[in-house]
């Protein structure tokens, strides 16, 4: 039916990149067929490059095509400043935010018991070499508030006690455009315990 | 910031697809990564592959890898029936439904004087020829119930009118499964008009 066996193939395994299921997969295999030279044949190059390029940064286990990511390597950046983030998704939303002048290291996850993630399968042995090794002032353990989130930094708090370097997280509280009644009960007791001077 | 120039160029390509944007692009490149081996290597494959061997069907538009797609070259398919569809994605949709047993015939679009479609751009002179030269004993204009579609569908039949093929188009009325309070009016106009015995 979707012409031909290498039609369905392509649609099935862009079928399973997130936010794409079945019937959007089979638009976007339409959509690259209309606009072969313009789209298909330049992302079927880029994806080969990637795929043949990118690895680990050997530091902080960022993404990058060399054997150090563009941040370690960077001059201007804190050597100092260690931030801990579970995943490369989450590095970039902080670069985003262009405040952190740091450098950063990359878990690859949080801990787990369901899912079987060990302290070893996050890198954190490797972490807590890093900070005992190097001089690093200032750890900031920017993991996500969740359970599995806060639980993995207190873990990594807890290697990391005989370090000399401070050890922070990010503040919670009401995010910048947020409004009261459409944020949950949590945030707004952090929010409010966290209070400032107006 | 996104891991290097090739990563942010995969990204931007990936972000061109329909129903991915730049932040589902990213996390879509970020799953590609973490997938190196078992999706990225794949799809990248699976892209050029189909980029390379693609084509239009010489009778009917639809989607192949040979001069002649799967159900032009059928002999299970009712040669004398002809379903005239604007899109591949429709001819597919057809297809899912299992209850056409003709053959096809794509246009690539609909009459649009804003867009600037003509019916030479839509391949209708070649409709034209294969109904009057061939052995079409009824042709069933399959196109969209937009105004285009409609528009379509009457320069058709106009085109058609010295052929001895019977000209159809598809039932409008309610959807299997659908709500009267959730249809629009035209729907339930054109489901009363077309009612049938209980």
């Amino acid at each position: 039916m979707a012409g031909g066996r290498e039609v369905e193939r392509l649609i099935d395994l862009m079928a399973k990149l997130p936010g794409l299921g079945p019937v959007s997969a089979r638009r976007a295999v339409l959509t690259l067929i209309r606009k072969k030279a313009l789209l298909m044949a330049p992302l079927a190059t880029a994806m080969a490059e990637v795929e043949a390029t990118v690895r680990e940064c050997r530091i902080c286990a960022n993404i990058t095509t060399d054997t150090f990511c563009e941040i370690c390597r960077s001059p201007k950046r804190e050597q100092t400043l260690l931030c801990v983030v579970e995943s490369v998704a989450d590095l970039w939303a902080m670069e985003r935010g262009a405040a952190f002048k740091g450098r950063y290291f990359v878990l690859g996850g949080v801990l787990s018991a369901l899912d079987g993630i060990t302290p070893e399968g996050l890198r954190i042995p490797e972490l807590v070499r890093q900070v005992l090794e190097g001089d690093i002032s200032e750890v900031i353990l920017a993991l996500n508030a969740t359970m599995d989130g806060q639980t993995t930094a207190h873990y990594i708090a807890d290697q990391l006690s005989e370090s000399r370097a401070a050890l922070t997280s990010l503040a919670q509280g009401v995010p910048i455009g947020g409004e009261l009644n459409y944020l949950d009960d949590g945030t707004i007791a952090a929010a409010l315990n966290a209070r400032k001077t107006f």
